[in-house]
């Protein structure tokens, strides 16, 4: 058998095989062990974003979207007004499902490649005093885009309306501090830059505002409020939780605080992000976003512009050269996404720049000279 | 390191080495050789209820409440109204979920000691001709009753009302033809009957009904015909799926298949519920449920009636010999469960009570003689 391919892509992503070895145990989910696993799991998750004091951590079943749902779902009352910053794909789809569940919903759209505009969010908050709540992507995953989370929060709490952030792709790779910014709810997930694998996401709900949360959620599966209630009360989940994903995420925790946390774990990202946008450029590929933009998690390339091109070739040539890229998720230009994000190093990017290289010489896509 | 406990639990529960090591591969979601994994695994799914002619097959991340959530939200129409069959604590969560989510419900509660009775059930629609559809545990986990599927999808079908069955703790060892009973859906999940590790959900949907069920979710996560509308068109999850959880549930089924299927599982069930009753009922201890109610799932004991009892204590010792029990669910009754379910055989539950009789002996209650 082969080395296993190493995904390229924002989340399932590559973990190590300490973290994977942590799944050959079956855990009684009512056990005084798994318990005291999931109390660890979520004190050392409050830690990285020096929350103890401020927040609560609410695990939960489900892809991080659900996650989302559960967050706008339990934060924001029926008779709320959820404003979504919009510069891309996972903004539209925080609107979409607060939307459906009937929340009043306004969504603000700008173009992908620019990131969201605090003076903006000012002027349409003091616009319209109905909205209670924004919602903001850290750093919006369709194109790789950062928005400027610190700006945003203190425009939401000098104007005293609650903030939701997703951060997924940023959380415990980019720096959030809690002491020195105001959000009511921030949700990220197991398989992102924690590096441990997908099946649960997690929610910080601020203290002040849990209690308040009571009845908000139309979903008894999504309910936080209740989630958290139950697993202050008995130190277990509502429901059957993923027991082999939270013992996964609980050594990959291990491995975080072990490789130096946040600061190190940002380090080995940009180093990968170097790597990957320097050797891309020599073969003739542009970042869509601007160099200032880049984030060190995933980056969006422009698509070479040959009649030769094609995704899904490129792709299969990466793939059987022991690469994973990602599609582009743009619909104007064609682009394709690599992730900087995972278990992996600069060494393991230079041999994925490498097979793309390769990937596009197979082609007779010819690389232009940068 | 000793070897890990056996969890006599109804999920989680023992899953063989072989489908733990599954797990120690990273799938890319995006990727056609996880796609392909997820169309194998929703065939065989479909394979053992018979229902690849009449049933789609949804799978969902999160636990099997989700599922069920998901399943009246995406199944219900929003001017519907829902009959829950109450016998147990699972009857009244979907009682519960499906009022939260703003559906007309009705909860028809009788004792927890007798199966739902299909002559109540025929009365009970004829009597109200608002009643679209009727919802029913199979086999409810609270006391490990099995409910009569078959006369009660009988009633539905000739009163003209929707069937939504919950067989979380059934499906795969309990037998159920698709063929020859007609249900609206079916929910299941990944770590159950099937033995594989917890952290997905799945749904059947009868073919004839699913176009039908655009719009009727309130929610974006638990919407199943967006799901299963999206999974056709592109092979792949809509939101993240739980990969190594997947990748799991597929090494399961091929054990399954390997076993004998459903008649060799519930072979195997059966024989290590006998040597769990007759093995206590010598210690003195007996069913809650008469002998021709006890099902091969899990089964809920009388605690012993002497003061020095004490549960903590007895699942302590009971822990500490290698075997991992289950509290009780009933409110006016002590009791406690052990579940028959999982990759275990009669040995292991013959270990099983031997401890459980040291453990009774250890806290001073003697077991009277049966």
């Amino acid at each position: 058998m082969d080395r296993d391919n190493i995904l390229l892509t924002p989340g399932p992503l590559t973990t190590t095989l300490r973290t994977k070895l942590a799944m050959l145990k079956d855990w009684g989910s009512w056990d005084t062990d798994f318990n005291a696993l999931t109390a660890r799991v979520r004190g050392e998750l409050l830690d990285i974003l020096h929350a103890r004091d401020s927040h609560v951590l609410v695990p939960l079943q489900g892809s991080g979207t659900f996650s989302v749902e559960a967050a706008v779902a339990t934060v924001v009352p029926r008779d709320g007004h959820l404003l979504v910053l919009d510069n891309g794909a996972y903004c539209k789809r925080m609107g979409r499902l607060a939307s459906l569940m009937g929340r009043r919903t306004t969504i603000a759209s700008r173009s992908e490649e620019a990131p969201v505009d605090p003076q903006e969010l000012e002027r349409l908050l003091l616009e319209d005093p109905s909205i209670s709540h924004v919602g903001l992507i850290h750093c919006e995953t369709g194109t790789g885009i950062v928005n400027p989370l610190a700006e945003i929060a203190e425009v939401c709490e000098r104007l005293g309306r609650g903030l939701i952030v997703d951060a997924m792709s940023s959380f415990a790779a980019l720096p959030i501090d809690a002491r020195a910014l105001r959000f009511d709810a921030l949700i990220a997930a197991s398989g992102k830059c924690l590096e441990g694998v997908p099946g649960m996401g997690f929610v910080f709900i601020r203290k002040a505002i849990v209690d308040g949360c009571a009845g908000n959620s139309h979903s008894l599966a999504m309910d936080l409020h209740d989630q958290h209630a139950y697993m202050e009360r008995t130190g277990q989940w509502r429901f059957t939780p993923p027991t082999h994903v939270v013992a996964a995420l609980a050594e990959a925790l291990s491995q975080y605080r072990e490789e130096g946390g946040q600061a190190a774990r940002l380090a080995r990202y940009q180093a990968n992000q170097r790597v990957l946008v320097e050797g891309l450029a020599a073969l003739g590929l542009q970042t869509f976003l601007k160099p200032e933009l880049l984030s060190p998690i995933i980056l969006t390339f422009r698509a070479p512009e040959h009649a030769d091109y094609d995704f899904k070739a490129f792709y299969a040539s990466a793939k059987a050269q022991g690469f994973m890229l990602y599609p582009g998720k743009l619909t104007e230009v064609e682009t394709f996404r690599v992730g900087c994000i995972g278990a992996i190093g600069p060494k393991e990017m230079q041999q994925a720049v490498d097979a793309i290289a390769r990937a596009l010489q197979g082609m007779g896509v010819r690389a232009a000279a940068a």
